[in-house]
């Protein structure tokens, strides 16, 4: 078989990329891996499972001395799942450099506080099931929700990331919420504020960026952008708030952007569908976008443009 | 290793979230077991290999006799397979409560009336290739679009899909359009009711809510939301008629939105990309949003807001 | 147990479908199976580990020859497993019949230049990502980038797409550019033009079409249309250009759409977000949509449309 | 590509295997399915996990609550998995035909007084670890028997194995002492009855038949068999003892036979290698093999028979 | 972390272990891989299936026609997983060069064959199922048999493996049976001639050598081997009846020894344990080991050689 | 389903367990995990690969500088498994407790010493299959032999095993050759010393002992025994030579047991089968058991003892 690949070309062309390795130490990640992708799914998964048993595996806990062991193994296989992650982002993270015993001590902390905000977390994820079933009349059941609902599975990452987050722990909180993202198309920020009674109906192409400040029984739709003005100052924005507030019991209708970081939308408000907002507006407005429209018969045979 | 979790601490997180099991039912699925989401991933896959025998598995089926054996084993697997999780979802079901011998029955006519229907809807999806080739230049061939399109994954998803909402079966449709709707960006509730030869380009963010009705030959791309006005009376509102009706011969492009149980799109009508509409439009119209444009120049240095 | 599916109506199925085979050739796919999306999606897990060593494997490498050998010894893997899949291309491709020993020569011709080629688009990469860095102040830091942002594993896996197009493979290019789709809700068409340090932020929704020219330093966000006015005339557009042309030093905000072959984005032109264009832009143009929007106060317990 | 299997040729092959289906019943397990041999071998795995934590799984386990919780958790995970295989077994038992609830309450009880039996059986095998220790020079740690020993884990599986053989569970207790006869060569039948304190050295080709009766502190070696005189008559000789009985304190050297369910070795007694034995040996004997041997020079290129 | 493999060291092991690669190119699969070691596990498989369905996956066929498509379509999966084998084993072979269309008919030829063989095997089978029954008493039914003997499941194995033996297909018909030899110790040359209701009791430590002839209603013990005299002529004596025949009716204890191509157990005989046999035996003879043993009293304390 | 574990009863089995630990410390391996098994099983698979690379996987090798990235890239990857696991055994070794940078240091010491040692055993590897290719007639090609001959995995796996044990590494030595006892029956102790062209056939039940001693061109076939006279004195024998020694160019029949630790076969000589071995044997003798049998007429309808 002649059509195998040369010496000489296999070799010039290691080369050229060995080359470019020397070029930039960005292309190699020297001080060790990066967190493990999957590991961190798995640790998305059992949080599903100590959340809501019986829903995503074949869990049969029909007593309370059962549901106890179940949980309290399930937070061991986590705590020691994540340990490692954290460590190895703490290791991997380019600005300092950790002892082994810094290392562990701060991955035990993170662990500790992380795992204590789990029966609080559970609470808001229930009112947030409660938000979703009294906002979607195609809800059959609150069960639908847990199972197959895509903005409370975004929701649910997002508010799990968040913890980590305002620890700082670098990386996973990202990659927590871009699993997410990737499953839903609803892209949160892991450093967004929301509060309780969240709803996102379908979802596919929000963003919530990272700055923002959601608070209670809000509840968004398909496309809706709560983002920046303009990102043009680049690295110099960052920890500036960007993004919007977003106050109480507001609405905000499918693909309305709502921009800036000092843009208030006040409580109890709806914003229409489509509406491009990069102003505040006050409480308990209706915003609607003047969308006029122009009509016009098709005439047969004549195809122009944009038909 | 000094960095564990102590006793005391993971008694404490244990009891915080059995505590919340014990304060709502729903926390726990009691009942049994969701339907296996990865049980109906494979449902899919099965679906796909018998509609377009290999495509998507190696199956080297090139005699008549082949072909009859290879379908009518995977019709049984698949028929195995779908049996258990409609068992599994009416077990679920928290409105009613049947026995053993009511599931078997219910899981049997379902069964049967749903492999009942393969050979039809076998010839609707081949008019929807015919759609995306006709309305697609960058389609190179029919098999790309087979292959690879994710509007036709989401349609074909739904078109089974809806054989099962329309026997009522509990979840199952749903956690099905939600597999298309993950990995496409599409989410077509499994109630709408869509007719031949329909295309969806790109797709992403493409909306169509549970009482939409689409004619035949209808278009649409990505962005579309065909979907309710408004959702504030939630759960009162199931069962109304709360989506678009889209006629024959309509094309909607991207972004548009198109809301409400009344609003009729009359056939042959072509809708303009980021429209939004709530009222309905007569046969044969060219509808275009009146998006004026604002141009301004940009002068250096001078970066204030939306740049 | 009596709830079996009879041999009458197993039958009676079994030969529905067989039916509909016999009526059209495309049904089957005869002439072999199609390339493998799983050996794809591996062959893009090798790209990255090649590309971007450590941060998607447990590889420790961290010297040079370790990293020859190892780099090495992954372009084998990777070309054999491409050159499986091209040939695979080939002989399924509809329109021609190809010997045995053409198959092998083209593609090993394929894979060589295929190779040859990643030396340079590793260092495209290295700008898109420095790109990803200026543009996004919540970005912590470049691995951050590598690791988990959707933006990048787009235009990275459309890089490398775009070769096998100009190359004229068939099918992988397009399944290579469907896997990111679906991973990130970005669609890039691989027959489009991009130059350097090109950034998509969050991305959901971007829509790319097979003949957009954009050229260097471009930035676009979330829900971006890059798109043909009308594809009525379907097939007889194929290969005419019907995608905008994007200059240098232009940023499109989010959910903007921009239509039409010879639309031209004039280079340092800023396209707002929501703006809807279909004629080009002289440069250095800010152009906003005009969206006036109207505000009303909601008062209470008059709950009409679109609240 | 002719090389195919033609449909005459496909029909006829399938139809003589059919043919014989109708011949005889035995061929298609009509019934259901036979317990799952996957599902037992991980039910292996879970009573290794239990017995012994953090040998053959990551479990980190340092503090009493956390054991508690993994044992009791396992143990739940364990009782589901076995429940179910039994409740397959007795389905499928030919003999007997069974209602639902029967089968339920008979796994039920089966499974209560099984686990039952682990906190017993654990300190047996604690005590089979120490014979070993005590017996073999070459192990160098307890943890190296525990983790590696052949010897060990044909016991470990027998001695819980034979919990079910006595509540008469059909198929599961032999599918278990197969799975470890495939992996160590050790045949141990279920139904054997085997003391304290025993241990098996390198242990591949020992037959240790059902009717077996094993005192404590009892050593034997590979290839040993303890089995019948002749099975000549077949499923009459079934319940009855055919297989030896070796008092406490006995070793019995490699590839000695011992055979014959009157033959009765007394206590204390030493059976050398490769004897065969048929008949009762008094207690406290050192029985040999009179095995002379005949040495005669080789002289060079003389080479006849069995050299 | 300096603890890493220097350079110099990595490339002096890797030119250590290439330099062997050179001197002799037995190092090196240069002509393809060898056939596929999982390929065939998973054809031996689905004989399995095929030959007992219901007892080896989760099948559920009650009617004839469920169980015509199965076979049908198992037997195409198989045929295909064959075809692949054969091809890659006779590409392999070190002796011949065949052209692809040579390749193609070749293993057309002997897939074809082989199916052929199903329907007369399957019929073998069922009466080596009705030997084992009748010969073993602990056997409580003929399923248990199908299900977890190992002397079983290595006559399964071997009855395939020798037909395709006959057919000098090279080296499949000795992975087949090594497979069977590492899962049950028994280990048949694929080139052995035997008859039939040929059961093997317990079977650890069988061998059976390529030459021998076995007559029907055969039944040999655990540890017996049917072997050579001498192979001290190595190759020289390839293709020369090396092994014993045993007649018809014959029984072989445990750990007997049968030896020589021209030695012949006589119709009817039984072979006692432990026997060593280089010679003839005539028909319906009892022989049995002379093996007189020496039986002395243990005295305390006094622990010499062999306790 | 009131079939449940109670409560009480899982409370009760869990607390005689975990009791259970607390009485002795050998239950729970506290000081981490022991090395891992699969682990173990992966580095024995890329030993495979390194050593015959295109045997096992799917290496298309064909030139000289593919197969040094392939080599040196899998020692590489070899490297880092191994690394991991010899930390692992030192860690877990209840003999001492080492700092981590002891850890480190030993392992990589351990790793460099043992790669350098691969070009060695390899050309002892080819000398094994030279002698099994000239010593079994039934061997078609010496590929036939790497590839599927047991008696060879089980050397192959013992000279690498025995490299680490002669540098005291703890665990993996033996847990790699009882991965081979496993899959070939064959127990070689990692301690044993085994000269060059080393052959064992068939292999079933052979057992080499930790202080035997093997010369050069020995042969030894299945079920032979190369052990201790007694091991009565348990721990108080470690490091006493209690194995035969077995002179150069020496043939061991089947099932013939040589033991004791002054026992020694002198070179040339040839032990035949069942021979049963307590005393030292001069060179150049070929020794046969005395074995007299007695063959009587078997009458009709007469079925005592042993028939």
């Amino acid at each position: 078989m002649k059509n195998i690949l040369t010496d000489e070309k296999l070799t010039e062309i290691t080369k050229q990329i060995t080359d470019n390795y020397k070029s930039d130490c960005l292309y190699c990640a020297e001080k060790g891996s990066m967190p493990n992708r999957s590991a961190i799914t798995h640790i998305i998964m059992m949080l599903r499972q100590i959340m809501f048993p019986g829903y995503f595996e074949e869990e049969h806990l029909s007593t309370d001395t059962s549901r106890t062991y179940f949980v309290g193994s399930k937070l061991l296989e986590l705590r020691d799942a994540l340990y490692g992650q954290i460590k190895a982002a703490y290791t991997f993270d380019s600005e300092k450099e950790y002892s082994d015993e810094e290392l562990s001590s701060k991955a035990s902390f993170v662990c500790d506080n992380f795992l204590s905000s789990f029966g609080r977390i559970q609470q808001l994820i229930l009112k947030d099931i409660q938000a979703a079933f009294d906002g979607d009349p195609a809800a059959k059941t609150k069960e639908d929700i847990i199972y197959c609902y895509p903005g409370l599975l975004a929701i649910f990452v997002y508010r799990f990331a968040h913890v980590l987050y305002e620890m700082k722990v670098p990386y996973i909180p990202r990659i927590m919420t871009e699993y997410a993202h990737g499953h839903t198309g609803i892209d949160i920020n892991p450093g967004a504020t929301i509060g309780e009674y969240f709803f996102i109906d379908h979802g596919t192409g929000v963003v919530i960026g990272e700055t923002t400040i959601i608070g209670d029984y809000v509840k968004i739709y398909q496309g809706v952008t709560l983002g920046a003005l303009s990102t043009r100052s680049g690295q110099l924005l960052r920890d500036v708030k960007r993004h919007p507030t977003i106050e109480d019991h507001v609405t905000v209708y499918s693909n309305a952007s709502i921009l800036g970081g000092e843009t208030i939308i006040g409580e109890g408000s709806v914003i229409g569908g489509n509406a491009f907002i990069t102003e505040s507006v006050p409480p308990n407005s209706r915003l609607t976008a003047n969308s006029s429209i122009n009509i016009e018969p098709i005439k047969q045979n004549k195809q122009k443009y944009f038909d």
